[in-house]
């Protein structure tokens, strides 16, 4: 079946759930249906349930307090906007490589009289410290940091962007987008003194539509969905538990095999770019070359259609993207591709835009699927280059 | 074990999933586990999955669009709060009686500088027409309105009120919480001429953190939630796509046995109701007489304390609830129960609240099951009235 699990390197854009965690979810829907907000046996078993879930997500992040959400973008809206609306008008700043799911925040926070400045960031993804320091003032009410890009893979460099925060604006709330590094590296919150990190379970192989804000001991948030009052007042709506339990279950696979992934990742990451190489002419690896997530390989080949390739290799069977899946979105009914803001904030012009894809590896990719997924892409980019009319006006390599 | 499904009668707070529904989510989890706003053939898998759920929601109410949300909560949020963000300032409309998922809209529609207006019930709690008459006028931008009470069981009279607000605020939207109504009663957008239902997966034996707004053709909504432009462009986020699967399987059944289940569930409330009758002198049974919920029984027993009634049934295996699930969660760290706004609304004062229980039934409630309830009701209903002191200074009972 083209498609199927064998050969699928879009693990950034969402990954097959682990299977222990599909049963665990199915089976707490049935032990512990109950309304975690019913006083009666039923509702404190699954109140019991959600709070055990809780406690070890919590646990991961060395947090305070962890919010259960809907997923990776509600997480990140209530931390950047709930954390906004908790302060004065003022400023919030995020970077212009940002996730939609924080730079669509821009149109809520007008609603609480913040304007947003979207920073600049570097060729590599990167949010220089020189360009935050720039933008800091007494008047930055929330600075949201992406951790790890999730079409680029840079890791920005959170410990001292987090100290010039501290330094210029101490009252300023640090939203770090950790949807894409969850699992992946580790992070403590105390420790990077950050106050939000959001989480998104289909990430590391947990359940759709749910996710968590982890807070430290003194983030302050208005909450942007009140309703019963549930999630500590921060979150209404009947709890998700069997969201929450799949959560659990899947962290706890991710972080018991988080330092084997990541370098099982890395190298395979490596292996398929080397082979790319020997083909491409003129590739480049996109993203920082030293600061990055371990499982995601952004590359720009030239004189290839991305779309073009993605859409061959399909039909061979194996599934990577030509940039975020939720840029896919933006084009609906338009017939006409959307303008990739992360490409354009790093410098590239269209053509080049066009000629990038992302291949994303999980903790279920095997050397042998790498390797099967490799012989495609080098036949495929081989194909292409062969029948392309030559233009080799291009740079070289990066590395 | 207590609390397990054998006398669980807090379908109102929320229901044991149905089987099916649980295997086929768990199914769509690794079938269709890719985003679908990818272009492979993953992707395509999941947004075919999807989009065939979606398209037989939208066909159960008369729909022109479905958008999927975390739960019935954020469904009433953004039809609310998204169709007064679509208008220009004016005023919002909805009842004292009104789910929390609706009043607590009140602090953000302030940042579009919306005013709401709650307007009171009668003892019945129902909207009279003339009160909603006497609150519109040409600023009235949005009403909401519950078809069915989470708490009293009772059902507004939705046409008489669309049709007040068509000819007096044409330009307003009409949003219905059909939260608990949804395949317990049939609704059809046109029919009704509403623009907006609220529909959440948990209550009818689907799945929890799953829901979704309908909307008729003419609705306009602004977005809540934009991130990468899912969901038309209402709601982003990835899609939760096993969600969806099982909000339809859930649904096809619970719309294949709603008159049957209708008419067993009412069958059910009236047996417990005249069992009571017999044991509590001056008890009432709250709501419309003849504008209910089937599957809702709320009653005051006068003399007795909901709360030691509910333990005391709890300690014997029996789930029923004091009010609203959502008001338990209120109540949280302060010791001191929060004030039932909806009994407060029909008139109650805080003695008379304390008396009434909610005994609540779905569609897989047993009459062997209602036969044991009723036995365990009547007992220990019996034993709280012997040993209180005796005050028969109450009312008599309403029917």
């Amino acid at each position: 079946m083209p498609g199927s699990r064998t050969l699928y390197f879009d693990h950034a854009a969402t990954t097959p759930p682990l299977p222990a965690a599909v049963r665990a979810m199915a089976e707490a829907a049935e032990a512990a249906f109950g309304n975690p907000s019913s006083a009666h046996a039923a509702g404190r078993a699954a109140r019991r349930a959600l709070e055990d879930a809780r406690e070890f997500l919590r646990g991961t992040l060395g947090a305070a307090r962890v919010v259960f959400t809907s997923g990776g973008s509600e997480a990140d809206y209530l931390g950047i906007i709930g954390s906004a609306a908790a302060r004065p008008p003022g400023r919030v700043l995020m970077a212009q490589s940002d996730h939609p799911a924080l730079l669509q925040c821009t149109g809520l926070l007008a609603r609480w009289r913040h304007h947003v400045s979207t920073l600049p960031v570097t060729r590599e993804g990167d949010l220089a410290p020189e360009t935050l320091f720039e933008a800091l003032g007494q008047d930055v009410r929330t600075v949201a940091l992406m951790y790890g890009h999730n079409e680029l893979g840079t890791l920005c460099r959170l410990h001292d962007l987090v100290e010039l925060v501290r330094r210029t604006a101490p009252a300023a709330h640090v939203h770090v987008d950790l949807v894409q590094t969850y699992g992946k590296l580790p992070l403590d919150l105390d420790e990077f003194d950050v106050d939000s990190v959001a989480v998104s379970g289909h990430k590391f192989r947990g359940p759709r539509g749910a996710g968590f804000l982890a807070l430290s001991s003194t983030a302050e948030l208005a909450p942007l969905q009140l309703a019963g009052g549930q999630e500590g007042g921060l979150r209404g709506g009947t709890e998700n538990v069997p969201g929450a339990v799949g959560l659990a279950i899947a962290a706890e696979h991710a972080l018991s095999h988080q330092a084997a992934t990541a370098s099982r990742t890395e190298e395979f990451a490596q292996t398929v770019f080397a082979a790319l190489r020997d083909v491409v002419p003129g590739i480049e690896r996109l993203g920082h070359a030293d600061r990055r997530l371990p499982h995601i390989l952004s590359v720009r080949l030239p004189g290839i259609v991305g779309q073009t390739l993605a859409t061959r290799c399909d039909a061979r069977g194996l599934a990577f993207s030509t940039g975020s899946a939720c840029h896919g979105a933006n084009d609906d009914g338009t017939g006409k591709p959307a303008d990739n803001h992360v490409l354009a904030a790093i410098g590239l012009d269209r053509r080049a835009a066009r000629e990038v894809v992302r291949v994303s590896f999980g903790s279920d990719s095997t050397a042998e699927d790498v390797g099967a997924a490799t012989r495609i892409l080098v036949d495929e980019c081989g194909r292409l280059l062969d029948a392309a009319p030559r233009d080799r006006s291009h740079g070289g390599a990066r590395q």
